[in-house]
């Protein structure tokens, strides 16, 4: 099959993307070729920069430009409460529904025996240290309380556990409320149930029980 | 919301590709994120490359890196047959079904009066050379035969009209038989029909129509 070398690389470029199949992949191709030089370009810089330019932030492992990235840097953000998520691409979400006001810690994956995965696997570890502080670690009780309200690793009050409803984010957010349990922090779980707009008609067997569980007072 | 700028941009390229949404977007860039760098790298190279080093064939007027296009320049194709089509895409879809070994010549569109595109917004007078060719331009009947067997240009026996079956397509088709008409060359369409796979009872009217009143001896 005779195509340019440039057509052909950026087809294939685009093929090795997840959801994108070799039809799909030529059309966004084709696609560019018509459009205005500048979508082309964007898409060439901002792939380019998006290794170069972006870093993991030493305190909530989150994907960022600056270390440590903006969410942490905020002092507007809400320092006592920790939203634990799988992927960058959750804080995204949660970000984008404009739901949470509180800090992020992004684990980079769940716990998967099968895929081999174990807790040393993720960012646990980073997560121990946000949450015991540096005063703590002296355990001086009467330090650690004047901590609480001066040590900014010392304010949180509540840990989110937002892994995915799978078997994974289950058994992840299980194991982390384990390991946190005796440091005495609160720890909450995202409500799983009928999402809003489906029907309860189709909602699986684990997700209504789920539902009806988890029912408030109204 | 606070995302990298360089996560960002690229979510707002793939935005602007059609058929995928801002969640799609947000779901490439961060797989792309966790992917190997070579494929970033890929391509951010052929995104850029895609405009730069392409450029028409002035023959057939496909896109091209080598000027006469790779399947003009290739002696193994049957020049007495050209297939006409409406946009480079058509091109790839057809060489990769390996089913045609002719030429091809590409409109860059269809005959569409509501979005004000007519004859002379298209390929159309790039196509006309083709087949007339320089000897027959002299309108010298007695050269103009023996420049059947020498000259390429005047060795075309048959166009396929391979424009889309649509309204817009049907016009153009329509356009060009008309136009080629007086020149003599045997003047074929693509069959329409019900696709390969598909069932009966789903197809639409005009399809089952068409199916009916194009069949064949079996």
């Amino acid at each position: 099959m005779k195509v340019p070398k440039s057509v052909a690389s950026l087809i294939e470029a685009f093929e090795s993307l997840p959801g994108i199949g070799p039809k799909t992949a030529a059309r966004l191709t084709y696609y560019l070729l018509h459009a205005p030089d500048t979508l082309a370009q964007q898409l060439a810089d901002s792939a380019r920069d998006l290794k170069a330019k972006t870093k993991i932030c030493h305190i909530c492992q989150n994907i960022t430009e600056t270390d440590p990235c903006e969410i942490c840097d905020d002092p507007q953000r809400d320092r006592s409460i920790i939203c634990i998520v799988e992927d960058p691409l959750d804080v995204w979400a949660i970000e984008k529904s404009g739901s949470f006001g509180g800090l992020y810690h992004v684990l980079h994956g769940v716990i998967a025996p099968l895929d081999n995965i174990g807790p040393e696997e993720l960012r646990i570890n980073e997560l121990l240290p946000r949450l015991k502080g540096p005063t703590l670690a002296k355990s001086d009780s009467s330090n650690a309380k004047s901590g609480v309200e001066k040590g900014r690793t010392l304010e949180v009050k509540e840990l989110i556990l937002a892994t995915n409803p799978s078997m994974e984010g289950e058994a992840t957010a299980m194991y982390i409320q384990r390991l946190t349990k005796p440091l005495g922090i609160k720890t909450t779980r995202i409500a799983r149930g009928i999402p809003i707009g489906a029907e309860l008609e189709y909602a699986d067997e684990v997700t209504l029980r789920r539902a009806i569980e988890g029912r408030k007072d109204y």
